[in-house]
């Protein structure tokens, strides 16, 4: 979970991109900074005429793929993305915001505020004021940058005020900008009477590519002409990481992100990426179903792969690769996601952000008073180890984002727990509950 | 600190060498598995005609270098390691390690026995058996890897017992073997009455360089020749982390390595690395003086230019770039040293692993008894989260041996604290002995 960063084109954001694609990690993107830099391992989602839905996946894990690099959804897409990671991006949207104004999007419908209503009366429930100045946002409502930076902030609102609900603390809400285009809204409570630590983090920014950048896209086979050589982009998501005190209320995770990139003809490139995945400490088997079904049921909505394939798409990427270990139980990740229209795509990914409460809240009131031993807490701080392990060593969006200079390293940096715990061969007993949940970290299933 | 592990050549250790190379970060190697691979980052020791000593290193951090990118020591060597990285290995060797018993040592001494003592009695100090068979070691007891295996179990004995001896605990002796050749011993004590977690390892593996390997070697300039395509390599080391339980006894961390490699004509490439560096939560200035004036006095016995320089590249390569601090108060760090000729570089190198304890018993001592506030244990436990991100992030010993299948995780993730907390925007207040520490890791300075 981090927050936006806009990535300097250098050969730090190249090798990354290279390592990415090389170490055969999981794909996908953790996060935000995943979108932004649109990294290279390769793949791609299209609805397949006949409405088939496949994607391509080239740096698979290479645990429980009987092919590994790919899962197949019926046909395989043939467009390639490669070392989009080094699609980073240096220096200010010259025009602000306008050249996103000018675009269409590619599918319209006819009445944006009847369906999500008046955009003053809703930044009204927002924990502060949207990133892009209200006006701005009201001279352009019907553009997808619009809608999505709306339904972010929404996000954010509704899920700290249900954690605050439950916790009875406060969010700390910082609002920061970013020099080159752009900012964002942090919100995190820390040390509160449920949670540990808990970060809902948006970001809206915008930029140029430049012309290293131009130069990665069209290694990824896209050629993108730009006006004056630059490319005007605009990225934005909500990302989120919440670490409870009680060893029996899991750690949740969620982040859904929009990108676009405009040519000099005004043609856009535009894809949405995010998840929702869960990190218990012991398994419930009735708390994975509850969130798998929750998860399935959002996806059902709109495409019956969606489920099955995010769904293994997020085993594949939450993976500790050293550990041999998923960081948890999983839930729904996917990236790239461009079809089959621009709307439909866009609501689904509404469906995403508004199925995180419901997911998450239930399980966290269920525990809410669970009773647990020192020795139970001290199987959470080990696994919370290995969170900080993933989110350091493998997560596309902190690596980025910590290699980005200028980036907000306390927006990144806020998906780590407060406490954490290394211990020496640490290795449950056979029978235990710890061992349990090894066993299912090691050999991830199906819930549902 | 971590074991030796070997490396597979494969995309994963191109990439992660491309990013060490490209992100700019410190040069020279954390520990065993730099040398081992050989980074990719640019740097050439050598004395030069006349006797001045000079590097080269194209991967200086950012911060504080008038020129990035080099330290000048008069000339600088003209010969450029590339993408060594990269010089991953795969296989056995497979003739064992009767390739290095054909070599000759570019300097002998004249009577090693006489100086060095007798084998099997030193043998008996040991925390294990060595990791070669003392049979081995007997028959070919002149031979530089020989030799440097006495001095790093050695080394780790001495170290473990006044360690032992100051904290009344025991550590846990684990002995482990590679299947592709080799193996090592981790001495841990967890949870002692003055150590939190304390690590000692030792690794000594052999094998042989891919013909993948090969052609990495020769991009760095090296023309290597094999024998029906395959170059028989040796390498080891001691390295530690000591984190202490008392926020006023800082953490030390050291490690000492060898590399051999051998040519089909019997050539043999052969460098030294190490360092050893401290990392105190609170500024003492009086151990600081003391730490680095051992140091010193180590150095100086072998080059004038040692301490100096070998300072600055520790203070360079312990860098949390993302944070713009320094991990520690630094000591002294080099790599690829192999001048002026083998014995006096190996002398340097025991020198430096027998300063270990003297540099950092004293300060365990003095401060045994300190008093401390929660605030003075939450300040440390900042720190230590500060210490898993330069592990997990930047360490290229770690990011190699976590990218390795096949390496022992627990000696290389044992260099991680017990325990570590990440607060949102922690930033301690002016005029505080933790601002005063932060200043020194922003800002490295010298200490005598």
């Amino acid at each position: 979970m981090t927050s936006v960063a806009l990535y300097t084109i250098n050969n730090s954001a190249r090798s990354i991109a290279r390592l990415c694609r090389a170490s055969r990690s999981a794909h996908g993107t953790a996060d935000f900074h995943s979108s932004v830099a649109r990294y290279s391992t390769l793949r791609k989602c299209a609805f397949l005429p006949g409405g088939k839905w496949s994607f391509i996946i080239a740096g698979t894990r290479q645990m429980s793929q009987a092919s590994p690099g790919r899962i197949s959804l019926g046909r395989y897409g043939k467009s390639v993305f490669l070392v989009a990671g080094a699609a980073a991006v240096t220096g200010v949207l010259a025009a602000g915001v306008s050249h996103f104004q000018r675009a269409e999007m590619a599918t319209k419908i006819s009445n944006i505020e009847e369906v999500e209503g008046d955009m003053r009366e809703r930044c009204k429930s927002f924990m502060s004021p949207p990133v892009t100045d209200i006006k701005v946002l009201e001279q352009r409502k019907d553009a997808m940058s619009t809608r999505m930076e709306m339904l972010i902030m929404e996000t954010q609102a509704a899920f700290c005020k249900a954690l605050e609900e439950v916790d009875g603390g406060t969010f700390k809400v910082d609002s920061w900008t970013r020099k080159e285009g752009g900012g964002g809204i942090s919100c995190v409570m820390q040390d509160g009477k449920v949670f540990e630590k808990a970060g809902v983090n948006v970001s809206v920014v915008f930029g140029n590519l430049t012309e290293e950048a131009a130069r990665q896209m069209r290694s990824r086979g896209k050629v993108l002409k730009g006006k004056d050589g630059k490319l005007p982009f605009c990225a934005m998501g909500v990302s989120s990481v919440i670490h409870p005190k009680n060893p029996h209320i899991p750690t949740v995770h969620f982040n859904y992100r929009y990108f676009e990139i405009e040519e000099a003809d005004g043609t856009k490139q535009w894809w949405f990426g995010g998840g929702t995945d869960l990190t218990p400490v012991y398994i419930d088997l009735e708390d994975a179903a509850h969130f798998h079904k929750t998860l399935k049921k959002a996806c059902d909505k709109h495409h019956p792969k969606f489920y099955p394939d995010f769904k293994k798409w997020c085993d594949n990427y939450f993976y500790i690769r050293h550990r041999g270990e998923t960081r948890g139980i999983g839930g729904i990740f996917f990236d790239d996601l461009d079809s089959p229209n621009q709307e439909e795509a866009f609501n689904f990914v509404k469906s995403c952000a508004k199925t995180v409460v419901p997911c998450y809240l239930p399980i966290v009131y269920k525990h809410l008073n669970d009773s647990f031993t020192p020795e139970e807490k001290d199987w959470q701080q080990v696994r919370r180890g290995r969170y900080v392990e993933f989110n350091l060593v493998y997560d596309r969006g902190v690596k980025f984002g910590l290699a980005t200079p200028g980036s907000r390293i306390e927006s990144i940096l806020m998906s780590l727990p407060l406490t954490a715990r290394w211990e020496y061969m640490h290795e449950p007993k056979k029978g235990t509950k710890e061992a349990e949940i090894l066993e299912v970290l090691r050999n991830p299933k199906e819930w549902i």
